[in-house]
């Protein structure tokens, strides 16, 4: 098959730091690759891909500029315009090139894995092209928080296990991985660090307006001397962190769409402290690779008895429900379906 | 012919304050149905107009948000999805129309407005669509900035001057028109007057982030007993100080493709100072119907000889060559071409 991959135009396909996104899409573009297909990746200038890589720019465009509609606009374009180059097209960019895809009336099928979870604007958006384009849910949660709309398949990202050293010996501290935002609860994070007496390195993004200004004006004045943070870290340091921690904290207060973070941090072998909200259920085993707990009280007991987790359950856990490999063959029987009765 | 008209979704059409392109989109809607045609109006909820009106939402979006990519994403392709249903659609929205118009492919022609002037970025993204949509021009210094785009004719906005009263009798005070931006000039409006000794009346728009910032930050140190602010004005509240004021001071820092306001100026008798940028040198007449000038000293001393100006003369030039009636018949002619060659 001719395959065209569009990402985000914001991050590199991988991430050099922060994006799950440009993650899960560098696993599919070269796992596509390498089970025979023609594959085109639409990214950033700099992605490294066994795909034919086009860029519409000579340089991603600065992150404070995300959600920029010039970017998303002129990049979704781009590989929209070469759509009759393709058997199918794949997009996870954000919402102009959906609609692009909408417009073409199936020639070629576009299938879209929608990245976010749903709000009003999205549902109102989204009724107008799940006729149009094939969706894929990345989480149950995500597909039965809003059964009118029509999907494809549901589709759990995935990651290489070998890019994640597992670690069984622990260190006493917690990690928390996520944006400055109040959905994935960077304070209640420190809250729980605070009452169960332990360090916490937190890996941060912050660079949207909004998440600079909730840090500044709501995180940081919550930091303490037993508070590391860390922004931008490369993929070594957010492993070695990962996998020393004696678990990953990430108290999250929104329907999150999947959590790619939960699977990185088990891969390592570290339990996954975290809220029923979600696909947290789907993705953590309460009491076996972390704990789903509601309230404060209930986190920070979570934390007392977190040794209990097995840090080799988790990675099985990971190894078996959680690879790019079973990703990429979903993904791949999807695509061949669509063409074959496009 | 069955002709769609895309406004933003924005503001109302006419706009009830700021909103040069909806009080553009509101004469030609109107217009194109009295010519005979059938017209269909995508514009904010709220419009009043003799075509059919369809508005994508309830209540047009909060206008802090604009720029935001959901409602512009999904008022655009809550158009573009009824494409067959018109003979020719005519956009005047912002960006993500024009690109879904571009996937068409003709099917129906797509006339597309350009409604600001030439950034690095709006000539990389006309660049892929300029040989898809038929562009039009507001002025001929917006086209003649990028002669590289193809272009299918240039059209002077205009007004009905019916609608703006001719007042011959002047006051000693001056009137500003514009958002709360550099491009506009508002620090230099207020210079202008101070050293004229002479009043001023500013109708600012400041509702974006960034307005908002320029203004408390950058204005309002400026500001004096002798200058009165509005804001959200009424057209009758406005049209009373454009007719009552010496002049219009419009000192603008940027290639302004076409400055609706200067028209309205005019069209009150009412001479306009500004600066020879853009296509001031189209609407102005200078001498005649205002002065073209570069700097602080030259800009003021305009202003003590405005009064060579005859109100008549600026009346006159509005009713010459910027009637909403002759953009209307400019607009009827290309759409109806547009349509015999497709």
């Amino acid at each position: 098959m001719r395959i065209a991959e569009i990402a985000p135009p914001w991050f590199t396909v991988p991430p050099r730091a922060y994006g799950g996104i440009e993650l899960v899409v560098s696993f599919l573009a070269d796992g596509l690759v390498a089970r025979g297909h023609d594959v085109t990746l639409f990214a950033a200038a700099g992605s490294e891909t066994k795909a034919e890589l086009v860029s519409s720019a000579e340089h991603p465009p600065d992150s404070s500029l995300l959600g920029n509609v010039w970017f998303d606009t002129y990049h979704a374009l781009h590989a929209y315009l070469r759509a009759e180059e393709f058997d199918v097209i794949h997009d996870h960019s954000g919402i102009v090139g959906p609609a692009l895809g909408a417009l073409l009336a199936g020639q070629p099928p576009v299938v879209h894995t929608v990245p976010g979870p749903w709000t009003e604007s999205t549902r109102r958006y989204y009724s107008l092209i799940h006729e149009r384009v094939h969706l894929v849910a990345i989480s149950g949660a995500q597909r039965r928080d809003h059964e009118a709309m029509r999907f494809a398949a549901t589709i759990h990202n995935g990651i290489d296990p070998q890019a994640y050293p597992f670690q069984p010996s622990k260190e006493d501290f917690l990690v928390y991985v996520g944006r400055a935002n109040p959905d994935k609860g960077p304070t209640r994070a420190i809250e729980v660090a605070r009452r169960a007496e332990l360090p916490l390195a937190m890996i941060v993004k912050r660079s949207e307006p909004f998440e600079r200004a909730y840090w500044e004006e709501i995180v940081v004045p919550m930091l303490t001397d037993d508070i590391e943070v860390y922004e931008g870290v490369s993929h070594d340091v957010k492993v070695d962190l990962l996998g020393r921690a004696r678990a990953m904290i990430f108290p999250i207060d929104w329907p999150e769409p999947f959590g790619l973070v939960m699977i990185e941090s088990m891969a390592c072998g570290t339990p996954v402290i975290t809220c029923p909200a979600g696909a947290a259920g789907e993705v953590v085993v309460d009491g076996v690779t972390g704990y789903l707990r509601e309230t404060l009280d209930e986190l920070v007991e979570a934390v007392a008895m977190v040794d209990r987790c097995d840090p080799a359950a988790c990675r099985q856990r990971v190894e078996q429900s959680f690879t790019a490999d079973a990703m990429v063959d979903a993904y791949d029987r999807l695509l061949s379906d669509v063409v074959a009765r496009a």
